[in-house]
C-alpha cells in the first residue's frame, strides 16, 4: 500500500514536472515574450527620483574639463564664449593636450587653469571643493567611474556620449544621481541640431500629429580614424572596442533626439528591443586594402559587426528602429525620421517634410524652408546666430554648453536628465545580448523605477 | 530495501528534470538561437530540384488571365505589345471587367478570347489542353490554389505578388514546381525597374565589393484605396487583410531585388529574421477624419499595425531590412538601398550612389547619370525604350512579361522560380509569427531544401 502511494506520488510529480516543461516549450513559440536579461533593482531607501531636478542657483559655474582630445580641446575653445563659465581645472594624461588648453585659454584672455595630467588625477578634481561642475571628455570607459566620483563629491556632472557601457553603469548614474540629487547630463548634442531642434517643436505642435515610428541611426565611416595611429583616438581606445564588442556601440546620437520627440520616459517608456549585425568586412577589407593582405590589421579579428539594426517598442506601441555602422564606406546619416498620422519628416540622405493632406509627395524646398522658419525652435532663435559663429558640428555644441550653463545658473532641470542618459547609453549592452543570441528580444529596463507616466513632455527650460 | 531504491530513482529522475529544465532557462539567456517554428518537409521520392529549370520552346505562349482587376487590366492591355503571346482565356467575377479586357483586345486587332466568370472556372481553364501560361491577377487569397492547380495540370504559372500567403502555400508551390517540372513564376514586377537593374547589375561587376547590408520597402500609403468601395480592391479584400493580419503582409517589392543581388539561394541564404510592428494608429485617424468618429470604419479593429521593421541574417552574415507600410501618410519608398565595402547605392527618398574613396559624399548627379548608363542592364537596353512606350509603372511591368514570353519562347530559365516565390512570400507568416511574439527570431526554411549552393549568382538568361 505504501509502495502504491509512493508509485502514486512519483507519477504525479513526474507528470506535472513534464507538463510544466512542454508546457513551457508550447508557450514559446505560441505566446513569447522578450527575456528580462536585467532585473530592476529596488530603489534605495531615502533615494528619490531626479525627474526635473532643480538646485541652488549657481552665479558662476566653475567647471573642470576632464580629457582633453578632440571633444575636450573642442569644449575648451567653446567655453571662451559662454557667459558665466570659468574653466579652473584642465586634466589630460597627455601634457601636450593640457598645454594646448591652456593655450587657448591665455589666447581668450582668461585666466590659467590648475593642470592635472596623472592617470587618477580626476578624482583628485572631483575631491576640490571650488568646483561646480565636471565635464568628462575622455575615453569611453572613464565616463561613469568619473561621474559616479564626481556625484559622490557633490559635483554636477556632464559626460561625453556614450555615458555608461553597460546596464550596470547605467544603474550607477541613476542611483548616484537619485542618492546625491546632482545634475547628470550626457552630452548628447545632437539633440541641439538646428533640424532636430525644430522637428522636436513641430512634433510638440502636434505637425505630425501622433508620432508612430522614429528612425536614427550613426552611419559614419570611421576607419581611418580608427586606424590613425597618431592623430586618431587616444591610445587607439575606439578600435580596442570593435575589437571587443558588437551591437550598437554608439547610439545615442541619433536615438537621443528621437527619445525627446517620443516622450520616452515623460508619458511613453522603451519597453523591448531586438538587434541583430552583419558580420563584419569593413574592416578587414579596409586593412587589406590599406595594409596589405599579411598586415597584422588585416589579420585581426574585430567582432563588431559593419551595420547594426536595432527595432525598439514602446509601452504606447510606437517603434524606434537605429542603427549603428562606422565601418562602411557611405555617406554620413543620422537619418532622424519621424513619421506620425498626419505627417513626415526625414533629415538624412535628404532634408524632407510631407504634410497631410498631401503626404504623398514632399514639399518644397521653399515651403519647407517656411516651416523650418516658422517651427524654429525659440532656443535656437536666441542663440543660433552666435552658435553658428562660434561652431561645434554647425553649432550644436554650442547650443548644448550654453544650455548647460544657462539652466545651472537659473537653479532649473537641465533639458537632458540622467534617465536619458541610461536609457540612451543601456541600447549598447541590451544590443549586444540580442546580437549575441541571434536577436533575441530583450526587456529594456525602466531607469525611472515606476515614474515614467509623471510627466508628459520634455520641456527645455 | 525496495522503498529505499523507489526514493533514489524518484530523487535521482527528479534531479534530473530539474537541472534540465533549469540548464534550458540558463541556455536561453546565454546562448539563444532562432526558433524552429516551421520544419521542413521531406522531399517527396521522386522529386528534383528546379534550379534554373529549363523546358520545351513555345513557340506562341496560348495564355490565359485569370483576374482582371487593376493588376490584370494593365497586364491584358501590355501583352498586346508582346510578340508570340496569345491571350486566349480571361476570367474575371466581374462580367464588366471581361468586356472591358475583350475591348482592349480588339483595339488592339487581335482575336477575342474565350470568356470565364464563374468563382471556380479557373479550374476549368487550367484544365484545357491548349494553354500553356496561366496568369493569375486575383485577390491575394487565390495566388496559389490557382497556382498549384494549373503545375498540377500541365501549365506553366505566373502569379502576382504575393504568390503565397503562408508557408505551407510555400511548401505547396515549391512542391508542386518540382513534382511537375513546371515553371512557377513570381511576377515581381520591381525587379525590372530600370534603377534596381543597373544596381543588379553593377552588384554582379562587383562595384559595390562584397555586399554587406541591404534595405527595401513597401511603403506606399493605401488608405484611400483600402477605403474605396466601389472602384478600390473587389470587395475590399486588402481591407479584410488589414482587420486580420499583423507583420509584414506585403513583402516582395522591396525584398525581391535585393534577394537577387544578394545572391539567396544562388550562393547564400536567408537563415533568420525578427520583426516587429508599431500599434496600429493610422487607418483609425483617417477613418475619424473621412467617415467621423462614430463611423463604423473608426471603430473597427485593424490588426496590422503601421510600421512593420523585420531584420533578416544570411548565413554569409549579411543583413538585409526591409519594412512595410501602406497606412501612414508618407512619401512612397521602396528604399531599395544597398551597402558594401566598396560603395553605396539608395534610391529613395533620393536616387543616390557613393563609391571609393570618396564615398563619403554623392556622386554628382551627372556622375551618377554617367554610372546609370556605363551599367545599364543589358535587358532594359534592349528593350527598354519599347517598355517606356507601353509603361505599367514606367516600364518595369512590360520588361517583366516581354522576359516571361522571351524565357518560355527559348526554352530558357526563368529570372524568377519558384524558390524565389516562396522565399520572397514566406515573410508574410514569418514576420507576423515573429511579431506575435515580441520579435521573437524565427529560422527561415531553406526551400531549396540544401542547394542553395549550387548556383553562384542569378542569372537573367
Amino acid at each position: 500500500m505504501k509502495n502504491h502511494l509512493l508509485k502514486l506520488i512519483l507519477f504525479t510529480v513526474l507528470a506535472a514536472l513534464i507538463i510544466s516543461c512542454t508546457s513551457e516549450g508550447t508557450k514559446q513559440s505560441e505566446s513569447f515574450t522578450a527575456k528580462k536579461v536585467f532585473e530592476t533593482p529596488v530603489r534605495p531607501a531615502g533615494q528619490k527620483d531626479v525627474l526635473e531636478l532643480r538646485c541652488d542657483p549657481i552665479d558662476t559655474v566653475r567647471m573642470a574639463i576632464i580629457g582633453l582630445g578632440m571633444r575636450g580641446s573642442g569644449a575648451v575653445y567653446r567655453y571662451n564664449f559662454i557667459e558665466g563659465a570659468k574653466i579652473v581645472a584642465l586634466c589630460d594624461v597627455v601634457p601636450e593636450y593640457v598645454e594646448r588648453a591652456q593655450k587657448m585659454l591665455a589666447e581668450a584672455g582668461k585666466s590659467k587653469a590648475d593642470e592635472y595630467t596623472g592617470a587618477e588625477d580626476w578624482k583628485k578634481i572631483c575631491e576640490r571643493d571650488d568646483i561646480d561642475l565636471i565635464y568628462i571628455c575622455t575615453h569611453w570607459d572613464l565616463h561613469t567611474p568619473i561621474a559616479v566620483y564626481a556625484m559622490e563629491h557633490g559635483k554636477h556632472v556632464a559626460t561625453e556620449v556614450p555615458a555608461a557601457l553597460t546596464i550596470d553603469e547605467c544603474w550607477q548614474l541613476v542611483n548616484t544621481a537619485e542618492k546625491t540629487q546632482r545634475h547628470c547630463m550626457q552630452l548628447e548634442n545632437c539633440n541641439y541640431d538646428f533640424f532636430e531642434m525644430a522637428t522636436l517643436n513641430m512634433a510638440q505642435q502636434g505637425v505630425f500629429g501622433e508620432i508612430v515610428h522614429c528612425e536614427g541611426a550613426y552611419i559614419h565611416d570611421l576607419r581611418w580614424l580608427n586606424f590613425d595611429d597618431t592623430t586618431g583616438y587616444w591610445n587607439m581606445w575606439r578600435l580596442k572596442h570593435l575589437e571587443k564588442e558588437d551591437g550598437n556601440t554608439y547610439p545615442t546620437h541619433g536615438f537621443g533626439p528621437l527619445c525627446h520627440i517620443m516622450n520616452i520616459h515623460r508619458g511613453d517608456k522603451l519597453n523591448y528591443l531586438v538587434s541583430v549585425s552583419s558580420d563584419q568586412f569593413g574592416m578587414t577589407a579596409y586593412a587589406k586594402e590599406k595594409f596589405g593582405e599579411e598586415s597584422e590589421y588585416a589579420k585581426r579579428n574585430y567582432a563588431k559587426g559593419d551595420m547594426n539594426t536595432t527595432i525598439v517598442k514602446t509601452q504606447k506601441g510606437k517603434t524606434i528602429m537605429i542603427q549603428h555602422d562606422v565601418t562602411s564606406p557611405r555617406p554620413y546619416s543620422r537619418i532622424h525620421m519621424v513619421s506620425g498620422t498626419k505627417g513626415f519628416v526625414q533629415k538624412w540622405p535628404r532634408k524632407g517634410i510631407a504634410l497631410e493632406p498631401d503626404a504623398h509627395s514632399f514639399l518644397s524646398d521653399e515651403e519647407m524652408e517656411e516651416m523650418l522658419v516658422k517651427y524654429e525652435h525659440p532656443i535656437t532663435k536666441g542663440v543660433g546666430n552666435k552658435a553658428k559663429e562660434v561652431g561645434g558640428h554647425g553649432g550644436m555644441d554650442f547650443i548644448m554648453d550654453y544650455r548647460l550653463i544657462y539652466c545651472l545658473r537659473n537653479g532649473l532641470p537641465l533639458d537632458q536628465d540622467a534617465y536619458d542618459a541610461a536609457e540612451w547609453s543601456a541600447i549598447i549592452e541590451l544590443s549586444r545580448v540580442s546580437v549575441n543570441n541571434q536577436g533575441m528580444p530583450v526587456q529594456i529596463p525602466d531607469f525611472t523605477r515606476g515614474a515614467w507616466d509623471k510627466l508628459k513632455q520634455v520641456t527645455y527650460y
